[in-house]
């Protein structure tokens, strides 16, 4: 999916939120844990009930590697069940030399068609350019990460003031395009997202952590918002396990319709959408 | 496999080789490739060959990934061939916020039984301490890394000139002790190994790039061995694509065995071993 088709998504479904399939086995409804494959099970019925409310999917890579081989098979059928107006995200945060990266790019864009990848920036250029190097899709590098030790390395300021995480973001940029080019801004830290926008005022940013981890929605879109939206908003957890009843499906879509209609207010609020 | 056993081990062999499994099926030698298997069956031939001459073994998880759920059955019966009383190390470099990287330390650490996994330190703290937490087992955390792609973040100074591949290294030394953490630190740059032991003396530190990427053995021991060696050095395409044909088992032997030789001279040299 390119960005045109990202944007026209957003406006048509007034939604930029990503549901973050964090599919974890010990969380799911107990109902399901007597079918064949309860975590497929589970992703599909999350699919269908969040589907017309969201504009992308997130897998945790780490919870499908965590199976074994079967987790991979399991990942490839959730994959092929999200319809393809729907942006997907393996959230991988891969980061290796060169020769390595190219095999993970290939794994995730290629053989799993996925149509982006979390990346970690700490080996530099020639880790993150191999992932760039594949047509048509996207690499989503982390900038500033919702976690608490992002304090420990992120926040490094060099002489003139500026912090690692700065630096990433300008020297980074460069590697790719806002055509296949995202990051990953974490919404704990809504503060930061004017500095975030005065470096790169149109790539297009994931931000995790709003929910469970703490951010809020309408602090982040005040700073982080573009005339593209440029923004696209994960939860996990908040909408994943919002019940444990046989009718958990129900609540999901719910909750998912619910933070839907708050990005519809603020799409229009920023005239993004009329 | 605890320190005392992986000095013990490297005494015993003369040797603080590391082999790296980055098994590609473009680059096996074509007779395997009619087999039923012929990544697993060229690693069982690699393992064979090196055994005598090695302490640990690398493999680089891209590698298996890349071959979707299959690739994880290789991993595994590469993994149950290694004999017990060599050191494995899943070269992974994951690093991601506390529920996933928990997840990631008990793939690698519990469900495939590897001693040690590497790991990415952007995130900081909470994305590090549960690979840590995980008992008798070993988390290698990114350093200084032997990439062109280093210069771009890890040598930013702050205002004290100290750089961030130092802080890395001052900040993450407390979160475990030299019983469970070590440090990958990039033979390219044997110059900073002075550096890197004034502040990490006594963990052991986990070598690429000695061979194909261009390290010197001896100028990365004159800064870098200690007094329990404290080193493993890995080499991967030197050692495994040494030749194509079908004796290629005895070359890799060779080779291995060299580079053993020379070893065991250093080892003798600076007197860890008479």
């Amino acid at each position: 999916m390119n960005r045109k088709q990202l944007i026209e998504e957003i406006k048509s479904k007034q939604s930029f939120l990503c549901v973050g399939l964090d599919t974890d086995i010990t969380k799911i409804p107990k109902h399901l844990l007597s079918l064949d494959n309860p975590i497929l099970e589970f992703n599909k019925q999350i699919i269908d009930a969040t589907k017309d409310f969201c504009v992308a999917y997130k897998p945790n890579i780490a919870f499908y590697e965590c199976l074994g081989s079967r987790g991979w098979d399991i990942l490839q059928e959730t994959l092929a069940y999200i319809p393809d107006n729907i942006f997907t995200i393996a959230d991988a945060k891969r980061g290796d030399i060169g020769n390595t990266a190219s095999m993970y790019a290939k794994t995730f864009l290629e053989k799993y068609q996925f149509d982006s990848v979390t990346v970690a920036p700490y080996m530099g250029n020639d880790s993150v350019k191999p992932f760039l190097a594949i047509p048509n899709k996207w690499t989503i590098l982390l900038g500033l990460t919702s976690n608490e030790g992002a304090l420990d390395f992120q926040f490094i300021e060099d002489k003139s003031g500026l912090k690692v995480y700065e630096h990433v973001l300008n020297t980074s940029k460069s590697w790719g395009t806002v055509e296949n080019l995202m990051y990953v801004i974490g919404a704990t830290k809504a503060e930061y997202f004017q500095k975030v926008r005065a470096i790169i005022p149109n790539h297009f940013l994931l931000v995790p952590g709003v929910g469970a981890q703490g951010g809020n929605l309408q602090d982040v879109c005040k700073q982080g918002i573009n005339s593209d939206c440029g923004l696209l908003i994960n939860s996990s957890r908040g909408i994943l396990y919002a019940s444990q009843d046989e009718d958990f499906a129900e609540v999901v879509a719910m909750k998912a319709k619910e933070i839907q209609r708050e990005m519809s207010l603020i799409l229009k609020q920023y005239q993004i959408i009329s």
